[in-house]
């Protein structure tokens, strides 16, 4: 297998495009788990409901990946797309505002598992400052510039009401934070050197309604 | 402004474009409660973080909209984006797993505002069943087949751990399920006739590390 690294532009690939080799990665690991060392570009389109020329496209963005008729190393692939996702290293991640949403992922497993590391959870609650999550410290969110300043949050978690989650976002990108999944069902604004992505709930089941209501 | 319907086949339609028609009528919404009767093409691909031609592009899926140099009617278009997208009515909603995501979901308030309503959570552990979630009765999953034949849940949310999920997925296809909001961490398999989405926190997060790994 040929693979080599290029230059990329991140403005350059769509978010779709980052989703589908998120999905390409966890087939691959699956695949890696029953022993299988190679997969094609139509198994891979297969199991992630697309073509075998959409595989080849998003993967072509990154360098040039298996080989005509053979197609691709299941550990190589594996690897490399857990490369261009970042998932080598730890990523340092706090969770700001403790409510259902926040205390649900606080717990959620698959995070570490993916070098996701949740330092800390941030409350205005004095109820439950102090309070711990499955062992992640709730603590004061008047601490939350002191605490990056110290430990370096890769990315924050917003999921605060819709109403204080613009002012939380200012608050950690003045603190230097440069990536942000929010929660809140609200648009935030950024500069454009920080990422945010934004998880929503009710976005998610129109999908299905839209899918329900445009049946063949 | 001119809006005729013609059929379509949701097949044909991305997920990322029915994830970016929801949040066009996010904006119109909120163009809506400021006034605002007209918005260009350009306006919304601003809010929404695209190009005018991948807005226009959306939009032509549905039919034809606004007016050549005097831009879309916001009422007008974000009432067609209702119809879309199947707004106009009340979805019925169960919850399979009562655990922290599933807790989470069922007060989530977002859902009720855009006519999904949840019927019932649905859980294995002695201890939660009948209990309630924030006025949501949490019933033994024992039960589920059973009311599903009374109330016709139209989307069901599987929140169980990843090794119960499938055959959750299996008991809700065979009583008449035709949509699925997945938040177990595995892939689900169902009948070509049933939607299933998936949310996978960890992938969210990927999304991130992908931006801060790949920075210009």
């Amino acid at each position: 297998m040929n693979s080599q690294a290029r230059p990329i532009s991140v403005k350059r690939i769509a978010d779709s495009t980052v989703r589908r080799l998120s999905a390409y990665l966890r087939f691959l690991e699956d695949f890696e788990q029953r022993g299988l060392t190679t997969i094609s570009s139509e198994e891979l389109a297969k199991r992630g409901g697309t073509t075998s020329a959409q595989v080849r496209k998003d993967l072509s963005f990154f360098g040039s990946f298996g080989k005509r008729g053979l197609g691709y190393s299941v550990p190589e692939l594996a690897g490399r797309l857990r490369e261009i996702l970042g998932l080598g290293r730890e990523w340092r991640v706090v969770i700001v505002g403790a409510g259902k949403i926040g205390a649900a992922l606080a717990q959620y497993r698959g995070f570490r598992q993916r070098g996701f590391t949740i330092l800390a959870a941030y409350d205005n609650n004095p109820d439950k400052i102090g309070r711990t999550l499955d062992g992640i410290s709730i603590r004061d969110i008047e601490q939350l510039e002191r605490d990056a300043v110290r430990e370096h949050p890769d990315i924050v978690v917003v999921t605060v009401p819709g109403e204080e989650a613009q002012r939380v976002v200012d608050r950690v990108v003045r603190a230097g934070v440069k990536a942000i999944l929010n929660f809140a069902p609200t648009q935030l604004h950024a500069p454009a050197d920080v990422a945010i992505k934004t998880v929503n709930m009710a976005m998610e089941l129109e999908g299905l309604s839209f899918a329900l209501t445009n049946r063949d």
